[in-house]
């Protein structure tokens, strides 16, 4: 298993220079994850060949226009489709009121079913699960009640060595136990080491959402070790300033934040439109954290 | 004085193939007036280079969100650029509700003055007028309240003819009323003709915007004429049913309304997803009316 985030939007609130407001896709196996929803998100899946009927799960990270005001057009163009799954969204509470009023103007019931929770942005919790991934909040400092996600994978089960399961003849009714860590005991009570039988797995990977937010270490504990880094890198050092009145933070910001959690890669995102020319935050982010890197729209990248 | 239209979104709700949903633009001198707002517009300005601090007046024709879910994005970039001037909003009485609601969630005041007009879908009238054009609506016949704008120059002055000014000393005063058509007496009570002195102005313009509806022979007499008619047509003959359960109309349909109004041409726009090529629809509107035309996106219309 691998996860892989393909970034969709990589611009604030004005959409400048082709760049577009913030939505990703978390792709795990063939389930796909959608973080924040700007507008015009819908348009983007079709310029990036994304499959949008594969979407079951949506997470916003706050009530900002530029990361949710595609959202409607979204959920209106899958009743046009005629989804049948359910949609599972995760944001603020008051998200949910502005939907119903839409759709109650536009005189629409949605064809399926829309599970809404509502995220609590006061404590950090883990908010979702499946067999492959957990999902939790990230409190970050913003002008609005905002967090960021963090999308783990499971612990995954120990590889086996095939040659030794036949040699000890094991059936195949024990191999599930043996994936977990189990020794095991034949007929006459022999123990074999799990660790003869097994090699160890991948290591789990971490990703760390964060957008949008004041430079903030409360969160260095939660994304310490992550595998990637996605941090939200408004301005450059020379409108710190603005930075700070608007609760965003700078790209050398974003970099110290990376260095302090010891993270492998960092991608810098959520761009002012006063940028038309990103070389300046790359530079000076890697002046901090040489792994840092530019999300641009429409690339993938491995976590 | 010209008119002119620019499509912007050519569509009905779920964009496909590059086609976006309704939006245009109708320049009148340097003003420019926006007449719905599907998602994405804002990008579409900027796709087409469109100024869009020159648009005053916005005119949406109904709450479907292919024809205003990009207004709030247009509304808080506007706020964000720091506009000055205020913007006048025609639409639905419960569009207001769903501004301020967004507004209310993001903590965000606008800056700029919003002027809001509710459009009453139930009864034609004038609902804007400045020195150059007047707009009233169209009632249509859709799912919910709907109406389409004709856009109608005002009647010109007439044109004076420079060597008759000069040859009677007609003093620079006395130009406006001549150019009301009045005629114009001298010192000595002498009668000049105001056809004498003038030549009759171009015919004043007109446009119609209808987007959605039935076939709704209803509004033959307010578009009587017009010089250009741009009507729905969502769907080919092939799906006259679909149609008719939606309360869209087809390419024929927008053609009889054409051809019945004694329109000079017609626009064909607002097309069903399920159609890549539009020249079934193209060629079953020109069997009936063979001045038509397909809307695409990016190109400007005389008027």
């Amino acid at each position: 298993m691998s996860l892989e985030i393909t970034v969709l939007g990589s611009n604030s609130a004005i959409p400048a220079y082709g760049r577009h407001p913030s939505a990703q896709i978390l792709h795990c196996k063939n389930k796909l994850h959608l973080i924040d929803c700007g507008e015009g998100t819908q348009m983007r899946f079709h310029d990036f060949k994304i499959k949008k009927n594969r979407i079951d799960v949506i997470f916003i990270s706050h009530l900002h226009g530029d990361h949710y005001f595609g959202l409607i057009g979204l959920l209106t163009t899958y009743n046009l489709l005629k989804r049948e799954k359910p949609l599972h969204l995760f944001a603020a509470s008051e998200l949910m009121d502005i939907i119903q009023i839409q759709l109650k103007s536009s005189n629409i019931i949605l064809c399926y079913e829309l599970l809404f929770s509502p995220i609590d942005a006061d404590k950090s919790k883990m908010i979702f699960e499946n067999e492959d991934i957990t999902v939790e909040t990230l409190l970050l400092n913003h002008r609005i009640p905002c967090v960021g996600f963090l999308f783990k994978e499971k612990i995954h089960e120990r590889n086996l060595i095939s040659e030794k399961i036949k040699e000890y003849q094991i059936p195949f009714t024990e191999l599930p136990s043996i994936k977990n860590g189990n020794d095991f005991v034949d007929m006459k009570g022999n123990v074999i080491k799990n660790s003869e039988l097994t090699i160890d797995p991948p290591a789990p990977h971490s990703y760390a959402y964060c957008s949008d937010t004041l430079y903030h270490e409360a969160i260095l504990p939660q994304i310490k070790n992550v595998d990637l880094l996605y941090h939200e890198a408004t301005f450059a050092n020379e409108s710190i300033n603005r930075a700070n009145t608007t609760f965003h933070s700078t790209a050398e910001q974003a970099a110290t934040i990376a260095k302090k959690a010891a993270v492998k890669k960092l991608l810098l995102g959520h761009f002012s439109a006063k940028y038309e020319n990103l070389e300046l935050l790359l530079n000076e982010a890697k002046t901090i954290f040489p792994d840092s890197e530019i999300a641009v729209e429409g690339k993938t990248y491995l976590v």
